[in-house]
């Protein structure tokens, strides 16, 4: 086991679901622990790592091995990597090898989805319908799972009809962040995620955007080479913070019918930018960052939020490496995305307001000619 | 509505889980009542209802014309008929066409499982993963799954490794056994669920024994070109009874853990007979009513149970129109296929056995020799 002795702050978050709960453990090179609290778990027995083939090359290896160590039957299975693999065909070839493993798995096997958003949801679909429901581990390895798809149980594919439209809720009986896994992110990798730092701030925790403020600096810090060198401690400290909010919000509304729908802060417009300009053409992060702007722009407008802190909001994505502009949107278009968005209720359109930092409410009283003004400050002057 | 205004009778039993409590209904003509039923869940939404072809084709537009008479946008989705196809693809197939619907299902859209044992596993687990869990009733159409798949929430599909590796638990909303649907089964097709009925009395209810062995001819009776002309009444009583049975022992154990294990008495025996024979071979019911004979010689062996029980239970068997005897079994290859049984653990074998009418027991210490005394009744003399 590789660690630290002079440093060893692991932060655990529980994420309170009655029977379902389980703890997100923050912390430096968690990775090595992954065999001993996988033990602990289901005892000495087998363990099917699922990883993207990028993240598998990576951290694969070192992932069995702590698991070998601990006494399990450990094996990798990678899929080839990208949100384009998403798909039903991806986790049933994923099935197909996990259920003609010798010896047969059986109902004690163990999943570890390992890597960032595309494992976390693939790794957990497979997890929820193998056997019927297998138990399962999560290790994301990007700042966006570990802040948002690291609590909530959600896990699916896609479908030529939308994102995520084939799932199911299947709670995982562990979180395993490992910062030092965030090393070999670019940066704008990391201000991806930092985007629903942000968010969650908004919607639950003024005092959160003042830390994001204070330390990022630290936050995107980088080598000479251009690696992040952020600060392990912040960024435990960053992500425990965020893991806490989104864990309390869902708590509240584990299969997502009211509460959840705050989490969707930033999102009704930025899914909708995101769709707007192409999947392939923007981060989910930084559409969320666009979304944000323009959401309290709308506040702004309605009277409902000061300006002063939609500045504050914007200036702080701006210094996150998060793009604050984005030109030749369509507001008419735009629009019309918002109306087919499944969380849209008979046509109407719902977006969740900012009257203060730490304060949400829902409308759904959203005029067309509100979002043409509220797109106005992502048009370059 | 066509409704026998003379003879109402409808039994209700409540599968007791908590928040994933639901009503089994049982009684005459209940498809016509699908309509109100279904609307007093999710309100006048959309409703696929999902059927293999030859129940499709008997009762596909019964159901869609009273979901259409409550106010419900219904339509009726169905696929070739067969365990063959319990498979992901053909899962797959099922969801391309719910979620290319327009308009798009949203998560109030209702799936309706309109059909025997294979629709059940299919559409349930269909309806678990579509948009991440969409609400279903079951409406069961053969008599297996009106006592037996009914109740549990057990869905998926089968996979080249073996049956049933992929799926879910995902309860449903309702049941609806309207028994006259059964009129147009075989007399095998019914005899397939009786003895599913003689293994719950065995295992929790003598008088349920004393019922079945009173009605049998009520409940084979057939029309003189062969079609089942059992007493509704007395069905329906069955039917609730070992509704009630099936629904208790879930209730102590809704993810399977340990209490469920009794309902796999007959299932050890009976599974490796219907691998032995092949599964096209031989009805499911029919390597239990097997089972079951070959499981009391066991316990007869054993000094555990009466030998006047175990020939009681053949005779009543034979009596239901299930085979007591098969020719050419062998007994070490039985025993192997044993070993590899999902329920197995580390290779040993384990079988409940029957100590009286009603009380079961669990058995992990079962050798081979006895398993080749255990299957000697069923050679013919």
């Amino acid at each position: 086991m590789k660690r630290k002795d002079n440093n060893k702050m692991q932060k655990i978050v529980t994420v309170d679901l009655g029977p379902r709960s389980y703890d997100v453990r923050i912390g430096r090179d968690l990775l090595d622990q992954l065999g001993p609290i996988a033990a602990k778990i289901v005892g000495p027995g087998q363990v099917a790592v699922i990883s993207e083939s990028a993240v598998a090359e990576l951290y694969g290896q070192r992932a069995v091995d702590s698991l070998t160590a601990a006494g399990m039957d450990a094996w990798l299975v990678s899929f080839p990597a990208g949100e384009v693999n998403k798909t039903l065909p991806t986790a049933s070839k994923l099935l197909d090898q996990l259920l003609s493993r010798t010896p047969a798995i059986d109902r004690m096997t163990l999943i570890v989805a390992l890597g960032g958003g595309v494992t976390g949801d693939l790794g957990g679909f497979v997890a929820a319908t193998a056997l019927r429901g297998l138990r399962w581990l999560q290790c994301p390895t990007t700042l966006l799972s570990d802040v948002d798809a690291s609590v909530g149980g959600k896990t699916g594919v896609d479908h030529s009809a939308g994102k995520n439209l084939i799932g199911a809720f299947h709670q995982p009986s562990g979180v395993l962040v490992d910062v030092e896994a965030l090393r070999t992110l670019s940066k704008a990798e990391l201000a991806n995620g930092l985007a629903e730092c942000v968010k969650h701030a908004i919607i639950r925790d003024a005092k959160l955007l003042d830390f994001i403020e204070e330390h990022t600096d630290a936050l995107l810090e980088e080598t000479e080479d251009g690696k992040p060198a952020f600060d392990s401690d912040i960024m435990i400290d960053l992500i425990a913070r965020n893991v806490t909010i989104k864990s309390d919000v869902v708590a509240g509304d584990e299969r997502e019918s009211a509460g959840r729908a705050d989490l969707n802060f930033g999102h009704t417009i930025g899914h909708a930018i995101e769709t707007f300009v192409g999947y392939e053409n923007i981060r989910h992060g930084e559409a969320v960052a666009l979304g944000i702007i323009a959401e309290n722009q709308l506040a702004v407008n309605r009277g409902l939020l000061e300006p002063a802190t939609a500045e504050r909001v914007s200036k702080a994505l701006g210094r996150l490496a998060l793009p604050v502009q984005q030109p030749h949107l369509d507001g008419g278009q735009l629009w019309r995305i918002m109306q087919h968005d499944k969380k849209a209720r008979g046509g109407k359109v719902r977006i969740v307001l900012a009257k203060k930092l730490g304060s949400v409410d829902i409308y759904d009283d959203i005029t067309e000619p509100e979002i043409h003004r509220a797109i106005d400050p992502l048009s370059p002057q």
